[in-house]
């Protein structure tokens, strides 16, 4: 048992007190993990899109002040009432979305969207009893998807806490909890390429990244990446891509450009971006008969899909993953053994290194499109 | 060899001279076939709702005159140049889309679309020298689909023959060639219910029925129809549907309604009717996190599908199929065997018998939705 079990520990948070406005480092009180929590010391946080698309509230409810931060690697510091599968000390990723392997979803072999832990965005305070365990002088100050791993020590639910090998690199697995594995299982898990196959990628950000990633690692012989910004082809190499389609270099839908490419179209596309019209490309690029679209990004609430009908009665498959299909505790730790013995390469989506109290940077770097993944140490 | 091979015989068939207008008995030459044809001695034929279509011809290419019909039984009378895999004699189904067993469709294990063979409703002579096999005093008579077994003999590319089991009574596995191994093949072969799943079909028509008992064999635990016609529910409980719902004796969407029925929604869906709103529908009925649904029907040519894109996210799929997926020479073989076998129940469908003088009567019974299927006696 740690010393500080059972205490309100007071440490450094960055607190977003406004939309948009940059975080600003404050001491905190973290009060201790109550029935079916846990408290995590946080080593390493990653600054993923999520975080700054909440932080900017452009469409969304505004909940502030709030503690951002959803990708992160920790230890656990203590455990509240019920935790039977965490201990202190125990090495952790802890995840936006949870398992409670109880309901119909966490009992299915299929679903990942548990009910009761399933992320929640409008949410600011813990399930047990709709409140936070995060204050300044006694004003409550907001969570974020049950994880909020921007501070030295947060409370999670054991649910959404996936427990790994100690020997792993917290610095470097730490970016598993949320994108990497959200691109990496959509192809391994969802789309599932067979070696040799061709797949097309939309979007080259950090899930789509993975995504090729997972191509590269299932053996496809042919990944084509899609992306607005062709600057991104020289770093997407690294993940496996190797052909490039920008389109605003056609005068004809991308889909088109693709089924000319590929004798009729790609095999399996994983679509990243969350724009409708990316979404229909990706579903109208693959070859009858057999082609199979994932959908992974995240659409605008008022988008619409739209096809037509025959396109799916010529055999092809349209398919939405959400985390990869991983159930975080179950699966998550597994992905980590794979970055141990080197099947999925890590290293190479952590281009920028920063210390918590610049994590401001993290958040330009990202804006300005120069990160994959920028990693906050909170040791500084 | 039988004593008509390499000649021109004289046979009687149902041309079907303008649309819409009762099909005549005629006598018609059939000639021999040609490189990698083989022509057939129809014993049974079945009318199916695409003969019907196209006799119609609304909105379509008029063809005509042509001989129509494509659900059939009959035995091999001669073979042409380069046939292997069929000799006089062989008992068989043929199909209305072939397997050339060379294309990348065909090499496939997914896909049963072959690009040579592949079903063309336009197309009105055989693809090795684009004329009819089919004459009346020298006058071409069109072929339909590539099969036309409204004759007592006719011509059909090798590729377009399931050789089948001869001990199968022809009268009864000749509904295998189209409507009753499509809906099968699509609940068994692409949604694939597991045992105590629930299943949606939305259509209770034949192939809405076969969808059903593919559920049905598959040991679905609630099976639940919806259809705009209530009086079909009685004839539906004999194919395991268990529930019935008229999306017209409700307010809101009948996916709404399945939802409640079924704590979230079925596990699969099977759409066979075609028309898109049922298509969407069917679609927005399967639970998130592991619901598949599956498009049979064939929609309007300016039908669009439209749904929100989390409706994928939330992991469901959405698949089509074609034939039930089943590949015409290498499958239908093994679904008659699963006739002989007694899993799945044939003799329920036909509901109707007429001999060939009588064959207008079949549309009749059609048109009145009075048949499931009607088996139509070549000999008298």
């Amino acid at each position: 048992m740690s010393t500080t079990a059972g205490q309100v520990i007071r440490c450094k948070a960055a607190v977003a007190w406004e939309a948009g406005k940059p975080l600003v480092i404050e001491e905190v009180e973290v009060a201790p993990p109550q029935k079916m929590e846990v408290r995590l010391k946080i080593l390493y946080t990653a600054l993923c899109h999520t975080d700054v698309y909440f932080w900017e509230a452009k469409g969304q409810n505004p909940v502030f002040p709030r503690i951002l931060g959803h990708e992160a690697g920790g230890i656990v510091e203590s455990v509240g009432e019920g935790v039977t599968e965490l201990k202190p000390g125990d090495h952790v990723l802890p995840v936006f979305t949870g398992e409670c392997k109880e309901c119909a979803h966490c009992k299915s072999q299929e679903s990942n969207m548990c009910d009761l832990l399933r992320i929640n965005t409008d949410r600011g305070t813990m399930i047990h009893d709709g409140k936070s365990r995060f204050s300044i002088k006694g004003k409550p100050i907001y969570h974020f998807v049950g994880t909020s791993t921007f501070s030295e020590y947060t409370v999670v639910h054991e649910g959404c806490v996936a427990k790994i090998n100690p020997l792993a690199p917290l610095d470097k697995v730490c970016v598993l909890s949320c994108g990497i594995s959200t691109g990496f299982g959509a192809t391994v898990n969802v789309a599932k390429p067979t070696k040799g196959s061709t797949v097309a990628v939309f979007g080259l950000g950090a899930v789509g990244l993975a995504a090729a990633e997972g191509a590269r690692v299932s053996g496809a012989s042919r990944i084509i990446g899609v992306d607005l910004n062709s600057n991104r082809f020289d770093q997407a190499k690294k993940f496996g891509v190797t052909e490039f389609v920008n389109p605003k270099d056609y005068n004809k839908p991308v889909q088109e450009v693709i089924a000319e490419m590929t004798s009729g179209g790609v095999d399996r596309s994983i679509e990243c971006t969350g724009n409708v019209d990316a979404m229909i490309s990706a579903f109208e690029c693959v070859h009858d008969g057999w082609g199979v679209a994932v959908l992974v990004g995240v659409p605008h609430k008022d988008a619409v899909f739209k096809t037509h009908p025959v396109n799916f009665l010529n055999e092809r498959t349209l398919k939405g993953t959400f985390f990869g299909n991983y159930k975080p505790r179950s699966d998550i730790p597994s992905v980590v053994e794979k970055y141990m013995n080197k099947e999925l390469e890590l290293d190479k989506f952590i281009t920028h290194q920063v210390p918590f109290s610049e994590i401001n940077k993290a958040f330009e770097y990202m804006l300005k499109g120069e990160s994959i993944r920028c990693v906050i140490s909170m040791e500084e």
